[in-house]
């Protein structure tokens, strides 16, 4: 149990997990000892990589903070979030697909009545969001909870601003009315760049990439007796929908605005979004 | 280029690297493109798995201070220290064995003439530390700069305790005579475990690992002309020689502690160092 070299490294590391009583911790423990190794063995990092490499991942956790998320950026722009996503959708059926989380979800939102306008501080053009929320047969969900969150015309998420968390806008949670309908006002969001002043902004500058999203408003959907989906809904036009740097786009996720009736400066966005059924566990 | 599923979204991302002009980056990032998705196929992690993964990484990085280095912990436990450390030491010679640097290395540490005692505060059983640093062809090596820290008879090293970095002590650098000798004062280091109240110390906890490291001194070796070369020398006998936690043991940096001539109260650690020849670039 010594003398360890590149052949009976690994070997050694598998073993000394031997003691773990957990089976799903030693299964991933294995894993990610097989796979890390195998990296390693195929880049054969030079000491001063190696190093690199522990300042790159210390200074993505240092990032992180109550409104930034560097490690799921990390995650999101290596496409791990959008196959973790595909991994535990499979089989969606009629339901609405899927996409990535992103770090800018909020869990305490506040519940607001069907119909307000949850953009407060924020400058844009106005959009009226309308949707329905129906199981897989078709039948309305009345009281499912919406809850909505996306980005000012500049791009940035209230979290993004000075102001922080003290004045969240532009996210709410409603509720579907009896007929599984829900709307609610707000200002049409921009594309924007994912925050690239940090660990995740240099990897994709060294890679030759652009850090731009296409314009979206993301939603997650929830009821008694559903799957919980976590989704956007995408802009139809934008320029960024083929190249949306978290890989997040799909075609049934994108939606051309419209206009309101009578309100000729307002834009409208309708999904009609289908919850799946509860999987068997 | 969206719609990206289990079948497609790995290629995908490596397609986004094409724009890459670094060869070396672009090589880096899609290995690990390819190993990372690799990993997530095979344990398919549930929503709330890949949660937990996103605030382990993120706690990791934030335990790192200037005297805690949770990321090379983490590295050294699953192995990935030594794996890179064996790739970068190949076809060694005549040379020392190498092993890991570990997360105490302090760069600033003085340097204090032949036989100072390096030990100030921390209590322990006297040591001295005797040695030679030589060429592949047994020359003796004049000049060359021996850095050298360890813990004291608790375990702990001088950045642990709650003085900090103010007092720097078991740690130094000393350089070889004409004759390339070297000797100093200092205390006889204890096994311990590594920092185990952060991240790596619960991955330890959940894999049903110790986090013990078998007693030993650190040794940092360079001189002009020479690769520098980071070692240890563990004190024999330990009864963590085989099962180190960062699976740094080597027989042949294990030494038995003697006693010194007149000084019955003073333990011996003798070992004679070979520093490789610069390996052609």
């Amino acid at each position: 149990m010594r003398n360890f070299n590149e052949d009976n490294i690994t070997q050694a590391v598998l073993d000394r997990l031997g003691a773990c009583t957990n089976e799903r911790t030693r299964a991933i423990s294995e894993a990610l000892v097989r796979h890390l190794h195998a990296f390693v063995m195929e880049i054969e990092p030079t000491e001063a990589e190696w190093a690199q490499a522990i300042a790159f991942l210390t200074d993505t956790g240092q990032m992180c903070s109550d409104t930034r998320q560097e490690f799921i950026l990390l995650s999101d722009t290596l496409g791990v979030s959008m196959l973790v996503d595909a991994i535990n959708h499979r089989f969606a059926g009629r339901a609405t697909e899927t996409t990535v989380l992103g770090p800018f979800y909020v869990e305490e939102a506040r519940e607001v009545p069907l119909g307000a306008d949850i953009s407060h501080v924020a400058d844009g053009p106005p959009l009226l969001v309308r949707g329905t929320v129906r199981d897989p047969r078709g039948e309305p969900v009345a009281g499912a909870l919406v809850e909505t969150w996306h980005a000012d015309d500049e791009g940035f998420y209230d979290v993004q601003r000075s102001t922080g968390r003290a004045a969240l806008d532009m996210r709410a949670r409603v509720r579907t009315n009896e007929n599984g309908c829900f709307w609610f006002r707000s200002i049409v969001p921009a594309a924007y760049p994912i925050p690239n002043d940090g660990p995740v902004g240099k990897m994709l500058d060294a890679q030759g990439r652009h850090p731009y999203r296409p314009a979206h408003v993301h939603f997650k959907l929830s009821a008694p007796g559903f799957e919980t989906i976590v989704t956007h809904v995408f802009l139809d036009g934008d320029q960024y929908l083929d190249s949306d740097v978290v890989f997040g786009v799909k075609d049934a996720l994108i939606q051309r605005l419209g206009s309101v009736e009578d309100e000729p400066d307002t834009a409208l966005l309708v999904y009609d979004f289908v919850l799946p059924d509860h999987r068997p566990s």
